[in-house]
């Protein structure tokens, strides 16, 4: 099939390629694996491709925010669940239908590998759209993968580190309040787990009382959890609400920055601006991109269209699973995007590959949902299971019980359940492990009137305006009005000075920010980055791209 | 005192200032509260500035890395031990001994903050010297802080994944060659570990044998261990080598690239290369540059000599304590490095400070060392306590008894100790948590002959000759020999094809890497950086810098 076909012995004459190490990838291995005879295990190859060599156990993803449980314990190795598939950690970087094949990117050595297969089953999950809200992307922490709880937890205890240490009241304000973008479970979730975890921590810092935190929720629906009962929904509010966290419903998110998010009331129209230095997004989510580039039916939502079989239309080798696939359920509604969803399309999906190859008649999906769980932090929840209501103690009971029975491997049972019995006795872990290093060339969004830095400022980053227009104030006086393409910031990096005068956000602005230290190495390395390349590229006989010269503006 | 000493209470007029949160630092903080009577409370303010809101227990790194106990517990939070100190979380950007002062480094604001101090005690540790061998700054994985556990046990997995899906048998043994350089202490326990780790994980992947992994140990001394008596350092190298750990002494290592390491024998003065991918150094250490800027005297090694009482000889005020420090024992000799003489140097720093401000008598320091313990992983170590020479398992026993016994605060104890017992059931957790990730502007360093990339390759980086030549080749010719300040690898980049020639080393070559994704955006946002800045800088009335051009030579 493919030039890159080690280890896969040649009497292996069926490969079925699975893409993504998710719940819905791993599941599909997982039982290909259980339903493979000994025959057919010397014909059929299962190869998985994952970006990590982890599968993120996604309800325990708050818990590693709150510090319940330590964060490897949320993840199962791969590895330890599939002992008969190959398995590859490397990013996909294209799938040719056509000629099935997958190419991947590369890993130690700068080769990229392509891999054939017979059987194609896209498992690639969902991303998070940052595109609908301005400056999500540069200053929301997404909450989805396990570095993404990884880096709101290290977020959250360095906002308590200086809150305790800050002499300017608004600055310590700001560094208190948290948001939460998204009122769905994966929201109401992330801020109970947070605001445990921020009581409980607040405690360790002498100059900070619990009274000062601020935790927000914000929620564009007309309540907080709109996937289960009215009831249920309102009591997570008003226990949610006692322990002190705010719920704004009816809101849209407008535009997040460094400094603060900017929220609109649907009902009002009225605007106001939220300061803060800690913003998680759990909304919304966006199809990836290989799944928008292949060339199958898609709903409106970019999920692959797949019949109850699994499989794509018109497209007899190829399947999608999971929440990059719109499932349809017996009861006419389609499979939302939840573990439970996921295993069971896995399952079906697993037994329908092995009948194609067998040429056997074909399983429909014929599952529609169990229950519905919401962790509500310490010692409280809500759940619909088999369609009995609970709530409180009970709801957190089954929920714990529940979902220790779901993580796969007694490995990873033992482990979640010591972290939780420790939990109880000892307190929170407040270690600021670093995990998150802003990149030395990164993109920053400020607010219409925010100031960007102010005269006597460190000189931390030089800045190229990609969007929109900055005024550098001296003396309350104008000196100088910046537009696209122009740079600042650049004086008090070569200087050594601190900032010699102050830059406000004349209207919205999208920058490009280059770290002192890597500028540095710019400029003593990288004389005249663009004639330099230019000329060489001339000088080798190639023609230089086309780049607008921003000089000329 | 200065403009920012918000929030000590007026009343406090003596402010004690300690500058680091290692052991020694947080040592003395903890003595200090101890020792202050009720009424000293309200007089003097404790102050302690560290870089991590945690402090590293040195002694578990290696099992860290082995994971042995998970990261996390390896490390105390600063704030849980000190509960009458006022604790920064900041790195210290200078000191000034005639003004009392201290400068911090700016937090989510762009200001430094500026302390004063009554007495300053500086206890900055020491850091790793990278400056002896070529290219161990940018390839190496040094072995002191937590982070660096983290990622050697990222990079550890992460060979182990790409060796299961490699094809070529030479690329494949370099990924499964871990080399170790240094065999002190620190090197041993970290070999062992590591080789512990690996030869378990190993079994997890269905491509690789325990048999194709090679650990190497480098030590330029005549034994490993010189720490030790001759006859436990002679078992501990047996132990290790029957584990089929490979231990060089003898030899110095001369350089480091992405592809090997290159030895030279100090007895034959031969070189030679081992291809490898995962190379971690323990050797040697240097001061950290706040105490070479000190104007006080130093030792050869860079550390601040002190007298017998801690105290820096002619600075009434300065003290110094732990690796920094040059601290004279009753027996003539300068305490080592050691976690039990920083602790001690501690409490005696601490009672002095105290005895200072009392104006009473200060005491000398008395402590000559209790012992030295090295673990071997698994149920073995090597042990000289007060005298009594141990090994094999009664070592390792004691080893575990005497650091579960250190470790500060009863949270800690029971979650390494659950820790431990876990691990002796539970299979060792293979999940890659992703931790470092390389800056997208950083330095790179390439052996004479070495292949910097080939004709085919993906292009992931452009790069920048800061020192040596490096020539193009393609069908066997070579196209052009470039040199200091001549770019190269653009091409592949801006025209998203494979690398159209072969890049190869043709001296030693120091170069700046400019990753894919970067270089995209200075691109697309930054024409011709230097000119423009120039201009700017010009057209705003200052001076450009004076850098050399490289464009001429």
């Amino acid at each position: 099939m493919s030039n890159d076909d080690f280890p896969s012995p040649a009497a292996r004459n069926h490969r079925i390629l699975i893409l993504g190490g998710g719940f819905a990838g791993v599941h599909v291995a997982m039982h290909l694996e259980r339903l493979l005879t000994p025959g057919e295990r010397h014909e059929i190859d299962i190869v998985l491709i994952s970006n990590e060599n982890y599968m993120v156990f996604q309800p325990l993803l708050p818990e590693m925010v709150g510090a319940t449980i330590a964060p490897q314990h949320g993840v199962i190795p791969i590895r330890r669940l599939l002992r008969k598939t190959r398995v590859y950690i490397r990013e996909i970087q294209s799938i040719d239908l056509t000629a099935k094949t997958v190419e991947l990117s590369p890993g130690f050595q700068p080769h990229t590998k392509t891999l054939g297969f017979d059987q194609l089953v896209v498992c690639l999950g969902s991303r998070l759209d940052f595109s609908k809200v301005q400056g999500m992307k540069e200053h929301a922490i997404p909450f989805k993968y396990l570095g993404d709880a990884m880096r709101l937890r290290y977020e959250a205890v360095r906002a308590l580190e200086e809150a305790d240490i800050e002499t300017d009241p608004d600055e310590k304000q700001k560094l208190l309040t948290f948001v939460v973008a998204g009122g769905g479970f994966s929201g109401v979730e992330c801020i109970a787990e947070l605001h445990d975890f921020l009581a409980h921590a607040i405690s360790a810092y002498r100059n900070l009382k619990k009274s000062e935190l601020r935790c927000v929720l914000l929620q564009s629906a007309e309540r907080i959890l709109p996937e289960v009962d009215p009831v249920l929904a309102q009591y997570a509010h008003q226990i949610l609400e006692r322990r002190g966290i705010e719920i704004q419903v009816n809101v849209r998110l407008n535009a997040v920055s460094a400094d603060a998010v900017v929220v609109t009331s649907k009902v009002s129209s009225d605007s106001k601006r939220i300061p803060t230095r800690t913003v998680v997004t759990t909304v919304p989510s966006a199809p990836d991109p290989l799944v928008s580039a292949l060339p199958c039916e898609r709903d409106r939502a970019g999920r692959i269209i797949v019949n109850e079989f699994l499989n794509v239309p018109n497209y007899a080798m190829l399947w999608a699973v999971g929440d990059c696939a719109a499932v349809p359920q017996p009861d006419g509604i389609m499979s939302p995007p939840t573990a439970q969803h996921a295993v069971r399309q896995a399952n079906t999906c697993a037994a329908n590959l092995l009948a194609t190859h067998r040429k056997q008649k074909q399983s429909k999906f014929l599952f529609t949902g169990l229950g519905k769980l919401a962790s509500l932090g310490r010692y409280s929840a809500v759940a619909e299971v088999m369609g009995i209501k609970m709530r409180g103690i009970p709801a957190w009971m089954a929920w714990k019980a529940i979902y220790l029975m779901k993580i796969p491997g007694w490995d990873r049972k033992v482990r979640v359940a010591i972290d939780w019995i420790i939990d109880v006795i000892l307190p929170r872990d407040i270690a600021q492990l670093r995990v998150h290093e802003s990149d030395s060339v990164h993109q920053l969004f400020f607010n219409k009137g925010e100031t960007i830095f102010k005269e006597g400022d460190f000189g931390d980053q030089l800045l190229v305006i990609v969007k929109g227009e900055v005024e550098i104030i001296k003396d309350g006086k104008v000196l100088s009005s910046l537009k696209q393409g122009d740079i600042f910031g650049e004086f008090a990096l070569i200087s050594d000075h601190p900032r010699s005068a102050q830059a406000n956000a004349k209207t919205d602005v999208h920058s490009v920010a280059i770290s002192r230290e890597a500028f540095q190495k710019l400029v003593a390395h990288l004389p005249g980055v663009r004639p330099t390349i230019d000329s060489i590229m001339t000088s080798r006989g190639y023609k230089p791209p086309e780049v607008k010269s921003l000089d000329k503006e």
